[in-house]
């Protein structure tokens, strides 16, 4: 047997690599949406680069680096236990194209289910989330994030 | 230190080529649904082989080509800027089982939400999608869908 | 050329399993729920261990076995059949650890809706959903899982 057989055939390095980062980038991306439910304000806050810009409707300005980002998750959880709602994040349809400088470009959709104390759960709002990844110190983070809502646009 | 060393043990080349073929295939979707909500009726329909048939309970008959699956989309978007209602697709619980010829039967679930102007966000339709994807040049192209609604059945 | 170039460059053997590993659960549980909506008792079933423990809070205590798992789905579609009413149960936001032993360690969220025969579809439930996966004969399967509901907590 020589070594070629061995080897996978018929496909370019590129796609060999695509079904790792697609994944790595699903796994981030559940990890990063269960911190913010969980309103684990530093490490959620973490999974940004210090660095990062991110702007949704629901805040005036977009939000710069950590330690804003965190205070954003507080403010959020103090107003979730006094309303007793119990918000989930759900990220989907992820379109994922690698840039320049190992730099990746998605587009996903997200949704935002509200579960009210003891109430019926229900959609919220339905999102569009484009993200500039990075790698640091090879795991991905969030450098850049833009997020429209349907029922604002 | 030997060449096989430097090989992924244990594991079948078909299992090795699991990760990649199902994360294309996410991939292929994602981008597919994406382009249907945009309305980028060309380019969506470019997804579709030119021979494909599109069966959906909305439709009377079956649509065939590619011509067809475009024109469809330009009067989804005539229909939705009248209306004001933006509708996003959603695909799930993707189930993928190879085929022969390199062909791949694909089942999942299909959520629909709507969003009227200014108004709430709300499901639309539960469905399951039945598709036949083939591989032309190199990309994932759906030859053969059948979409069922739950709330028909 | 040597052998060297036509091997994957830069990624550890962890890193480049975890793209087949994180497809292999994923496309398990799209069978695993498709299975469950479809109300295949024995085939759901089998796709726990002989010695699993079901627990979730709309049953008053912990499933054990096949054989109860089996029984429980069956259950399921009497009522249903009788209501009219159809489930479907979705997974998402997906994020798996690795344990010890070729154990697997997931936490992700279940939602699950409901369409009336002929009426509306809406999400039912939002739930997390904990489960220890193992292998069983190459095929993973669940040993336990911990479903809690986000109206009931």
């Amino acid at each position: 047997m020589t070594t070629e057989t061995l080897i996978r055939p018929e496909r370019s390095p590129r796609e060999a690599e695509f079904g790792d980062l697609y994944a790595q980038v699903q796994q981030f991306y559940s990890h990063q949406m269960q911190l913010f439910d969980a309103h684990d304000a530093d490490r959620w806050a973490a999974t940004f680069t210090e660095d990062s810009v991110f702007d949704v409707p629901t805040l005036d300005t977009p939000v710069r680096g950590r330690a804003e980002l965190a205070a954003n998750v507080r403010r959020n959880q103090v107003q979730q236990e006094r309303s007793g709602d119990r918000l989930r994040h759900w990220i989907g349809m992820l379109d994922i194209q690698p840039g320049r400088n190992d730099e990746l470009h998605t587009r996903c959709y997200a949704l935002v289910y509200i579960t009210p104390r003891g109430g019926t759960s229900k959609v919220l709002r339905v999102c569009v989330m484009e993200d500039v990844l990075v790698r640091v110190r090879g795991k991905w983070r969030t450098r850049h994030r833009v997020v429209t809502r349907d029922d604002l646009d």
